[in-house]
């Protein structure tokens, strides 16, 4: 543990946290997500959600604000009636922790797939929520 | 995820609960315990805390019938003040959890270092309380 | 041994198991399955037929229900005389474990293989019957 | 598979047989045994019972007639009130593969674990019954 | 060492005849062909010539019923006067250990190269002849 | 980089600071140190000194309350005559950092590199000052 | 440390400049430039800028002067309107030790991130200055 | 070292040299090649020069007299006024060690390269000489 | 394969007698000898008897003329009626190889046991004849 | 390459080289040095002599001036007539690049090779001069 780090970031995950530079991605996903298949840099955060992993991970860098989209979501298959309610607490936090408004982007399932795999790393949680997926895309830190 | 299983057990850890043997000993520690320096084999639950683990990993086996005391709480050092009620929360979670009463035994806090070392795996935890590292010993799956 | 676990799983596969997605797939594969040349991550389980270990690994995770078939056999080679009765089984054991009923896809040999390629795990068995190789996709895991 | 070859052994398993030369130990475990953490080089057979084991590897090398007793168990603990009739079926299977009879050694319980730690290899098994361990002395090869 | 098998078979060999299965293939090359460069899975069995490795390995399996040629050569380079009498020893051989009979097919140097890169693993031996380069297509094993 | 972290810690420091746990200690080696040969772990920082390293460093974990000396110093070889301004700097940083005082124990040179070598990491700097070894023990984290 | 090198060098720094050959790129990179993304050689130089660094090792080698420009620069994104005065450090300290004058190119942003990935190597370094990415080619060393 | 093998020649390379068959490669690069980025397997001989070793390699294999050009040389790059006569000493070297008169064949800079990374080894040397670089490919071994 | 050096000699043996110099020992070990168990450094040469590895490796390199006994036997186990007349072949290959007469030393078994845990390198062979390991100490290189 | 270093260090020798602190020793070693089995971190120099080494490695580094003889040779073994002129090679060229004079200790042969065993590096050669094995220790870089 250190001072001012939020205490679920592992040791593995702050390390990649602080290699990735500007432009890279890093993928939260849900307890359902195929991680192990997808990503070669995964890190298990099985204890936590994907709302406690955002609120922990977004005061230690700024969202990428040379992109339209900084931030993507995986959107609901067409057909599939599951509603999204965690998609509003994610707008919230990033409301909360963004210097400036950051927009959000839908993504479908298999480009989303698609995306997760050049990502720099994937995060997996055990977060019950479906279509809890996020994609954060780093912006340059300045201070 | 698998069904049946807490989704806050890890892969990796439930790997390692499965591999354990008869009177081999996990040690579930609390996020200041020195376990990167202690253990070859640590597994990082950094989102979860003591308690929750053990509730999590309770089910999956019995503890060792044959020892004297199948687990092991690390002993407040002497002149400390600190209080450790997390330890009654251990006890009750054992004895909802075991079949047959299982006694605790308090080991000073550098024998735990080493019986620690000698464990078949540490996990950690961003368990805040103190004193909360705990080893488990594992008895004879017989079902 | 773990309670509540086949004790024909093999740690390393039960480790395989829980990291499996929504939509990965695995092979159990008979005895004279290409497998080391086909998987890069194979999990012997030389000792098991392939009824015993689908018996034990349906009740760990849902088959894919976003699929039109999340099972797969090996079709007959065109010219073959050989007979499949394990099919029935395999559909008995199917029907015993899922909450609704899957469809069973039949894919020609070399697209099977090529299948196998990109599947997250092939597991070996021992199994003597022929044409018994099995591809299930995993579903959302919702308990 | 291949031809005159239990398929329940492994490549690995067949392997490790065929490197040991004489005077060299395997322990084929029970499904209790500790054997990820005393054997750098583990086998896992979890899908086979020891007896099947045992079956399966006599016919593949000699007893060491230079050893008084080229076969061990685990003696059972004082005061265990466990029977141990799977010792007279490793008596009938040693009978019916060696050339000349071969002695049973009984070991204490933590010196056998010692002397599984020096074995060239250990089997893990999904053996039920309990102490059921056994130890094997490589003869030499003569034919 | 073990009963029943030839031992100029190394364990690394017999492992890797074990873990092939229908379809796959196998390379007995002569000294002279560029093994290191062509395959990742590389057993050196310098001391023997390919002649003995073929009869010691044709009683491990059968070859593969399903293809048109389960055995191919390395042409003889067109303008090169070489004589392949080696050729009729393999002939020998095959007709010796297999059930059915087997068709030879010759295979052009550079292909034969590409096939062998495909191949599950070749066998370098000492062998002084040329064009002594084999390969083998493993069939099903039934018994 | 990471926002509130000094950009003269890499990534693997900053991993190996927050493995660390309580009691742990950690090296930071002037130009002169045998770090390569005495630590396991050895972190490259060759653009730093290592004041500027104490100083970003101690505010991420507290030095240990429960040790007589947190902090060690490399005593000057008797009949060197080289002085160790740099100490004082130490001092004022620590004074800086600390929420109580820290003490600071002189190690004999030799003592000093046997200590090293049980260190959880050591840090290389490019540090041109003598005897500007500094170990520092890890306390607990509370907030 | 040695006798004539910078002490900002690190020992893996030193040894890539050294294995670089006529033609190999490095890229010399600021703290917000995707390294670990980018490149799989990568050597941390986190206490150091990029000024700092290109002093350091320009005195080693000589830039190509078989290339048109033997330095490449990260291009300003359009509508970005960052200043970049340290491309004018730059030119003079590639001035002060170039034996002739070298030419500076400008490289589109996303066309710059897939040269690095070609280059030998990627250094990070903590600098702050934006846009302060620069590639030097190596020349023939002949004295 | 060993009786009747050059001592210059380390035993990585002697292994690769009889590891390598009929048509394989080797490149022998002066100080300059970028053999680094240009080999997966690279021999280092820093100590010697190109016709030393050249003079080392040849007893031990014939060149490939099925080739037209079983060795190529680096072409001078057009508008480089260098000389290369090291040529002629390769020339003498060779007509000194092969029973046959081999061609030599020159190569443009950038093909070379592409056939460099090709070969089965890169050897580096600390030859001097600007256009040096010879790859060489073997022949069959006969005796 | 290489000109001048016996085809049976692999790569890697090739390389481990280069590696070796004055005083380090080799161990030619028959087809029951416990190699996998005793060295680290274990060289298969499945295809070769004893007398042939010793043939093809004493013209390699001198004995040690520092030591009373630069070769050392098996000694019989004491009640064992095994006759040895492979050691009059050693005898009369190492006359034939070496400069000066070598003395032969025979090793108690467990001795030889731990002699071969010592030494560089174990080369096994499928030798049939009992105590038919060889220990070779190699000498000082000087032509 | 690199200007102002000889080209006969490899890069993995200069990366040792700098890599070492105050007190740590390399042995440079003859052709006849058992290296290979005394040192983990060992570096191949095949194509150069010792002297040849002793003169690029000195101007990198200053010996150990805490020490009482900053430079060990091999003792003649009691009996060997050979003579060892090339020490007083080794004298002069210490002569011409230390700044102070700097003692040779002589060493017993089995000593020297427990003293290498402990060396950070031992730098092997093809040099042909016996008892040419030199140990220097390194010192303080202070310019």
């Amino acid at each position: 543990m250190l001072k001012g780090i939020s205490p679920i970031i592992s040791p593995d995950l702050l390390k990649i946290l602080m290699e990735m530079g500007h432009g890279d991605e890093i993928v939260i996903a849900d307890g359902n997500f195929p991680s192990a298949s997808h990503g070669e840099r995964v890190v298990r955060c099985d204890g936590s959600g994907t709302t406690e992993l955002l609120e922990a991970i977004l005061p230690l860098f700024p969202l990428d604000s040379y992109a339209d989209y900084p931030i993507a979501l995986m959107q609901v298959v067409p057909g599939d009636t599951v509603k999204t309610p965690i998609w509003d607490d994610y707008k919230a936090i990033v409301a909360d922790n963004a210097s400036e408004p950051a927009a959000f982007e839908e993504v479908e399932r298999f480009a989303f797939y698609e995306r997760a795999k050049k990502a720099y790393a994937i995060v997996t949680t055990s977060e019950r929520a479906l279509y809890a997926n996020i994609i954060l895309k780093k912006g340059v830190v300045t201070t």
